[in-house]
């Protein structure tokens, strides 16, 4: 049974596996229980710094590539905001890869900040092909940003082949990756790869509660934005007010732009040094032996995928078929009953005709949890299929 | 001995008695470390809608007047961009009214977006005059903003006062007030003042930790947004976006538009529960109780404050001047020695000659804990006055 014998179950909880947030650990938990502390006190400033240096340790970069690590209270959502007011002036033309919900939001928050939007869109379930993003990168845009994983159909985008082509068509065109849900459950080696923004949030592969945006920017991003000649066009989320903010925290020094949120980033930190303790490889793999654990049973259901195939699904989540004649209704709260959540459709084209499993985290890295079992067992109670 | 007792004291806790964040009730802290728990589930919408309804009653308002409670992930800070994303648009007039460090913080906010600020600025420790304020509304500006309590002087701006005069003399004025440090600490009445805007976050006078922005919005302001003739200058904070999903909360439905962090909200939600199971103005008499000791106290010591006069000092926190030939070095680490932790001066004119103590929640409401007590008993030991 998920959360047994944890000192902050509630006799309520039911096991989370839904594209984020997901199952927190205990001492993620304790930690987001830190009693008030300064986030300028000599017990915090090392937390904050420690954390930041994991991150970059996760995303596979270093200190010696000039990345910047970013992080502020805020929702995943944030990371776009930030994309668009520090690296996007009025005019200036973007590229969105888009594979899902997620896509059409990010294209439409650039818009907020003046880009001028080319989407390359893909059927429901497929990814661009080469010739479009080879196509679109003829004009030279400043930007072009990849979803990772849209958590709406659960299609895992080929960062690093994206990235080739964007290295060897349009060198100059900075490359953001949108992956809230894919740090810490699909690779990304942020250096490798020549990405220039990464975005995420703590609730998916992290494993922290909700309210942390976390970003990390390549030297050449913090160049984009040092040679604006505009004003960068938000205050809250400035880089210029808080990238010397976070290179003090880095430097074990005090400083004030808003108050962080202390609890949450004590619990990233938690979060990040359990990470960090195996390898990162490892951990990744643990993502993809849980993806197919719960793809090949769900095949074995007789059950199909929103994405078109095996290689370009998401390795932290699942977006599953309902078999012919069969609704949310039959299926999601018949598991609920059985304290499992997962979570509705969400593309538009086809919000009714599948669901979602999140397969993050503890789930899928503590296998002795049994959280996976538990969920295939449901399904096949509920589809009549044990 | 602070904390005694609470389940989550730590080796290292040392009394918190910044202005901002402040000691948590082992109920919040609990609340925090709620495990994973989607952000749609039938068991959250109605605690997130319950803190919306709170929050409307902590601030004296009513859902009759139209009032809309907005919670955001972020920090106090982004309730500046709200404002200036949402009902600024290019070349509006704004008066700021400054009374320290966070006047012109927010001034600097409002002009990114593209307000002309002319800023009332009071001399340090003391208010703008209503002939100032007056002649400033001459220009019959858009809004004019309120610092309520300056946490980087203790000052405390009289703003039902002020309201009064933007109704005489400009009445489609809109007013915000910056209510970060006062919030649950000072009295405030939104709908009998007539306030268009209240800002906050969560981590000084409504004790629970930060990461959460919070803002109280008029039906004048709503219409505001509502005639704007140029785009909402941001995404993530757009009210367009967030109203309908707080409105659906609210209405115990379930909405998405960014994860909000669901943990905070549950201990946003505990306290709220707690300050509305008294009456709002008993709570604000035990601030006022709290800060009167602290003043008497000092000012048996002979201890001089940043503000003019006791009836413009905030009751949340005390700016308070060191003795001749003191200085921080010889104060602030010495009482931390002593497991009390108080802030160092902020305001740039006169950094070195004060510094802050903040009495807010618990340790203002719960006298029983005797934190009020260490801390002046702590001060008289470091200065050589017991």
């Amino acid at each position: 049974m998920s959360g047994s014998g944890s000192q902050f179950k509630q006799a309520e909880h039911k096991l989370l596996v839904i594209p984020g947030p997901i199952e927190f650990s205990d001492p993620v938990l304790l930690a987001n229980a830190t009693p008030g502390t300064a986030h300028t006190s000599p017990a915090f400033i090392p937390v904050f710094g420690e954390s930041l240096k994991l991150l970059r340790k996760v995303l596979e970069s270093t200190e010696e590539s000039g990345s910047q690590p970013i992080l502020i209270a805020g929702s995943g959502t944030l990371g776009w905001d930030a994309v668009g007011a520090n690296l996007i002036e009025r005019g200036d033309e973007v590229v969105v890869l888009n594979t899902g919900y997620f896509g059409d939001s990010f294209a439409e928050c650039l818009e907020v900040y003046g880009a001028k939007v080319n989407q390359v869109k893909a059927e429901v379930g497929g990814i661009p092909t080469d010739e479009a993003i080879i196509s679109a990168l003829a004009s030279k845009p400043k930007l072009l940003t990849i979803t990772h994983v849209d958590t709406s159909t659960g299609v895992l985008s080929p960062a690093e082949h994206i990235a080739k082509l964007v290295k060897q068509h349009s060198p100059d065109t900075l490359i953001a990756l949108d992956a809230v849900c894919s740090v810490a459950s699909e690779e990304i080696k942020f250096d490798a790869w020549g990405l220039d923004v990464v975005i995420s949030a703590t609730q998916k592969g992290l494993g922290v509660p909700p309210g942390l945006s976390v970003v990390l920017a390549s030297k050449r991003a913090v160049e984009t934005l040092e040679k604006r000649k505009t004003p960068v066009q938000s205050y809250y989320i400035s880089w210029n007010k808080w990238i010397p903010i976070m290179k003090n925290y880095e430097a074990g020094k005090p400083s004030y732009f808003a108050t962080p949120p202390v609890q949450l980033i004590y619990a990233l930190n938690t979060a990040l040094k359990s990470i960090a303790s195996a390898s990162i490889g490892q951990r990744i793999e643990a993502h993809r032996a849980a993806s197919k654990y719960v793809k090949d049973e769900l095949t074995s259901l007789g059950l199909e995928f929103v994405p078109k195939s095996r290689d370009i699904a998401a390795n932290g989540m699942t977006a599953v078929k309902f078999p012919t004649g069969v609704t949310a209704p039959d299926v999601l709260p018949k598991l609920a009953e059985r304290d499992i959540v997962v979570a509705a459709g969400l593309h538009k084209a086809i919000a009714t005709e599948y669901f979602r499993i999140g397969h993050m985290g503890i789930t899928a890295v503590n296998r002795e949890r049994g959280d996976l079992e538990k969920v295939i067992k449901g399904i096949k109670e509920v589809l009549g299929k044990n």
